[in-house]
């Protein structure tokens, strides 16, 4: 994880912290060598144990996500990208906006099960990826589809079997590590900083 | 179309790969060179085949051209730039948005007409100029006039009369050609990359 | 008026046509020395003949101004900036959005009457001053008043006695000049390409 | 308070004046030394007096907080972030929009109590802390937490009972002083213009 306080912007791979699976940040010697954002570990440390083939998580509160989070619904095939989600989504229909313990977390794996997509109730969207590339290129694209869905309230989704046969090519994990390919290309020019 | 994979703020004329009618990229021994986006190609070759004015089309998912599209409804006289495609424009009312095939294309390129906008529904934007300037300029238009009609959702149209005087200095061809003008002499200061 | 085609970005003085009362853009010699935006001299021309008060007026195409214009409705006092207008503004409720004649700019002239600010119905905002900065600040407010009225579509006014209380101190054209120079600072930190 | 006209991207600690309870801007023989804006000594000084507990208050015109206090309702539980306010905001449901006088500032004061967030009906937010930087960490999050609302219209909150339990980790001024030092790293990376 990322250490406590710096800022995304300055993000590099000297700045992540090694998170041991009980929330310490230790050397060999057990002596602190850092410090993380507790709720990060309470969410993330749950669902990287209940789903072996994720190996990243992401989350964050966003200009859209978080406004539909507001709303309690799910994705509806609205738009081409929301296709990658509406039948690999979940909601997690629970008050606790705040994750304050292990707990917490526990139940937000327990409602994501095998999606790729969470929906944290009045809270934002949370993605996995078996990459971090594809975590972060799911979580781009459902934001993407959360500002449709705030910008055309009254609109109407295609059929479950349209959507179906564009989930076939939009869905599979490769897709999604595709779009983080791109916002790398597009934001990160020299990617010297983060290998 | 533009080489598979490079960012529209990296696009220049040496990143253009020449394709194919049958949608191939190969020099004039039939070795590929280079690649380009699928669903570009199942879109935009049936289009510029069934329309031999058209000598560019233009599509990309976008602020409020995306969400208005879900609403699955044609632009009304809500504002002057409105009035360049009300009496122009057509809706591609087809649950195929993810366009696999050149069948696809075809159907949008029906759909189209002798339009120079066509709404795809729960996609996206398309038009088509007799200049890749117009093309464009056409684009960028239709995309603030979806602004409008996503900001103002109760809007009052003016009437099919009024809004067909508007039209008559809006809707030629030339105008689009303009919008495109203004832009090229906003954003890129420094033409000589594109030329 | 601007240079036709120079972008506002790129407006400098030297840049400026001085136009004649018959829009005709010549010399002393009655050479031709530049061009302008026709429909800019339609609408200008017969509100400055219109209101020997008024120097300068602007007029623009904006992301809540426009959208805003689409209801037909005039603004309330839904902000205090909203004060500076509600008593002294006008609606031009005419289909001409794209004002082809000199005709259409003096129907414009006798809506606006006497005040600062006529809504131009699916068109956008015009806004007068006694100098270029105050009709330039007041439309920059006006902007801002727009994007209250698009974001609160059920807001609530303030009532007409306490609005106009607000607007003893926010009306007088002092209180344009002066958002213009707040502009000015923020924006030209080096004035002298304006002098 | 910031000298009279200094546009807040140039301010720094120079630029700021003293100013006494009275209104005054003096030095120790009674020379004027500088201006401020009055309206911003009628709000803060009697909000100041009234909350020895509050060294700071902050308050500006912004792009959710003026539109959504136009609907005179107070904050729900519709985000995590919303629950530093729920149970610690006020209404100043009064129509004085522009403060003239002392006087209005008093009865802001008296509205606010002892919470930390007041809606000024129609105007805008403001926030009070302990310290400066929570005063502002405080309103940057209330913007964040009306953007929220403005983009959720029909959002649904969680239970004052969940809301209270995060409203214990994100409420209390820690968490505002906090916000700010984020700001401070990610807006100022070189503090030494405000030191």
């Amino acid at each position: 994880m990322l250490d406590w306080g710096v800022p995304f912007g300055e993000a590099t791979v000297d700045r992540l912290m090694l998170v041991g699976p009980d929330g310490e940040v230790k050397d060999a010697n057990g002596d602190p060598t850092g410090a993380v954002n507790t709720a990060g570990y309470n969410i993330h440390a749950p669902i990287l144990a209940a789903r072996p083939d994720a190996v990243s998580a992401a989350h964050t509160h966003t200009q859209f996500g978080t406004p539909w989070s507001a709303n309690v619904e799910p994705f509806r095939a609205l738009s081409q990208e929301s296709c990658a989600f509406v039948f690999d989504q979940a909601m997690f229909d629970d008050e606790e906006v705040e994750v304050l313990s292990v707990d917490g977390g526990k139940r937000i794996a327990a409602a994501l099960g095998d999606s790729k997509l969470c929906v944290l109730r009045n809270h934002g969207l949370l993605t996995v990826g078996r990459t971090v590339e594809a975590a972060v290129g799911w979580f781009v694209m459902a934001e993407r589809v959360a500002e449709v869905h705030v910008k055309a309230p009254a609109g109407s989704p295609i059929s479950d079997e349209s959507a179906a046969i564009a989930a076939s090519t939009l869905s599979p994990e490769a897709a999604g590590w595709r779009v983080f390919q791109w916002l790398q290309r597009n934001l990160v020019p020299d990617t010297s900083v983060v290998e």
